[in-house]
């Protein structure tokens, strides 16, 4: 677990985009980031107070979270003097770039003469089991997307906030590099060796209570080629109880496959509903969570009465209108 | 790619089952093998010339091929002595075992003063590429099971050497290590990092001759949720025009999975066609492989008979009775 709170560093970051991790932070975790830390030139701005390393060290940060992207995911030199300054002053970092914290001499070097730690989130530190398929105690739910980055880490993050804020037992289990820095935890699935894929999703969602709710995130698409196979050990790993089936209306093909076409949602209803009755013969598709960003509001209304009608399953788009429906949908699972 | 010709190692095989990799080299590729090199008290026997290390360095051997496993797969110290003196006198070594060679210390220091190369064809040596799901010229055929371990790598082999007989270019292709070194080359699919796995079944069935068939090697089951990303990457990183669907008819559960019941063909017919179709519309199945090594030859044929006018598809046991069948039913794809 990375040690809370976190400063988050945005950089340089050339505009609020390349931020999208510390936003996605903010956004869903608030309390757990005292501030943000911009160098000059930083255009991205995530809402939080503009502190030093020590204004935010006296606050009593613990770990400098990298919540910027440079193109290519480097560590710039420019970064490195700030990063090897926070840990001389015993803040630990954590990064979610392909670049690896680990990889770099002085941050490396830094650490060890400061015992401190480097988080490389994008790499299992964690040695998983094989699955065995048992079935476990307590409440999974998981969505699985027409498309990879159609929402289907907002829809387990909005649906874990709604059922907090009605207080009942929920945990946002990630398996991305985003969903991790924001909860301090996870399993960086795509990252994990073929063998052991279902057997880290076992092990992000061990036993619970009866009425505990894990809203695990999706990964990949089961229509995507290039990742079909980590959503496959997500749905056999994870034996969801409830699926939330994500998409994006606007999307022409299959993201970085020109050639392949985006699946209806009644195919995907009907490829996935015997795939995860495999782990969990009780499974059922609840609802259908819509990204409807690129929409106008009258288009994004139509556009879910449309899709609602059509599956007979409650269609929202979590971001824009909330869970509420979504959750609500689970109260007989 | 691994030197030929082999010299197989059979240690002190306990018994005959602990030397499988040995057995299937000299099944499916004799003429890579020189020898068998047994210490005392070996009690397997591939049935190839009994060689000494200089008699087989004298036939021209230049591989020692690791063809047995421990219990636990280790490399214990008498194997050592044995391996270390193959490396002095100039062999490379080969080895699938889960104990890597090159975590050795006394077997890299002896290549690294010798020059020759360690491999370990468990751990991949590539750094293979994300799949990008293009349509690849040539034909190839995948072998998917109701269950793990019910014949899909024999069948491959088996459709291969079919090919081979009747002068058809054909290529087996090994993701498992057992297919590697039978064949000196190939992907180990289950340590691949996941985002690559798809990728890494891309990069093994390349771009081919219209009329030349692949015939990947099966890796676990749709059905088998420890495993079944695995078997979802093969299927959409290898593309199958053809699929043979295998099987084992005593098979009470799933392998290792004793709460889940064995598919039955249709279901898993019907689970594979649509994810197939999505990597290639053209694919069909074209025939069932049925292991029936538990039966007697009457039960055998009665069970043949019953799947294939069950299935109205060609049925075969391509060990017992060859792979014609299986062959033949490719003849219009």
């Amino acid at each position: 677990m990375i040690q809370t709170p976190y400063l988050l560093f945005l950089g340089d970051a050339p505009d609020h985009l390349a931020a999208k991790v510390a936003q996605g932070i903010k956004d869903w975790n608030p309390d757990v980031a005292v501030g943000q830390l911009r160098m000059d030139g930083c255009q991205a701005d995530v809402g939080l107070p503009d502190l030093t390393l020590e204004e935010a060290k006296a606050q009593g940060a613990k770990t400098l979270v990298i919540g910027v992207a440079n193109r290519g995911g480097y560590i710039s030199a420019a970064w490195k003097e700030v990063i090897v300054e926070a840990i001389r002053m015993g803040y630990d970092v954590a990064s979610g770039l392909h670049n690896l914290l680990r990889e770099e001499k002085e941050l490396q070097s830094a650490a060890r003469v400061n015992g401190r730690t480097l988080h490389d989130v994008r790499i299992p530190s964690v040695a998983y089991p094989i699955a065995n398929g048992k079935k476990r105690s307590g409440k999974r739910c998981l969505a699985i997307g027409t498309d990879c980055s159609v929402g289907k880490m907002y829809t387990g993050l909005a649906m874990d906030a709604e059922m907090q804020k009605r207080g009942m037992k929920s945990t946002f289990r990630p398996t991305g590099q985003t969903g991790i820095l924001i909860t301090g935890g996870g399993v960086p699935l795509d990252a994990v060796i073929a063998d052991f894929m279902a057997g880290a999703v076992e092990y992000l969602t061990p036993d619970n209570d009866p009425d505990h709710w894990d809203h695990i995130e999706g990964q990949g698409s089961l229509y995507h080629v290039s990742y079909s196979g980590v959503t496959m050990a997500l749905i056999h790993g994870g034996q969801p109880d409830a699926i939330v089936l994500a998409h994006e209306p606007t999307r022409t093909h299959m993201r970085g496959l020109p050639d392949y076409p985006i699946p209806s949602l009644e195919d995907l209803r009907d490829m996935v509903l015997p795939i995860a009755r495999i782990a969990n013969p009780r499974v059922q598709i609840t609802g259908v969570s819509v990204n409807t960003k690129a929409l106008a509001d009258a288009d994004a209304e139509a556009c879910l009465k449309e899709i609602e009608d059509r599956m007979g399953l409650p269609t929202v788009d979590p971001y824009r209108h909330g869970a509420a429906k979504l959750v609500d949908a689970l109260a007989d699972i």
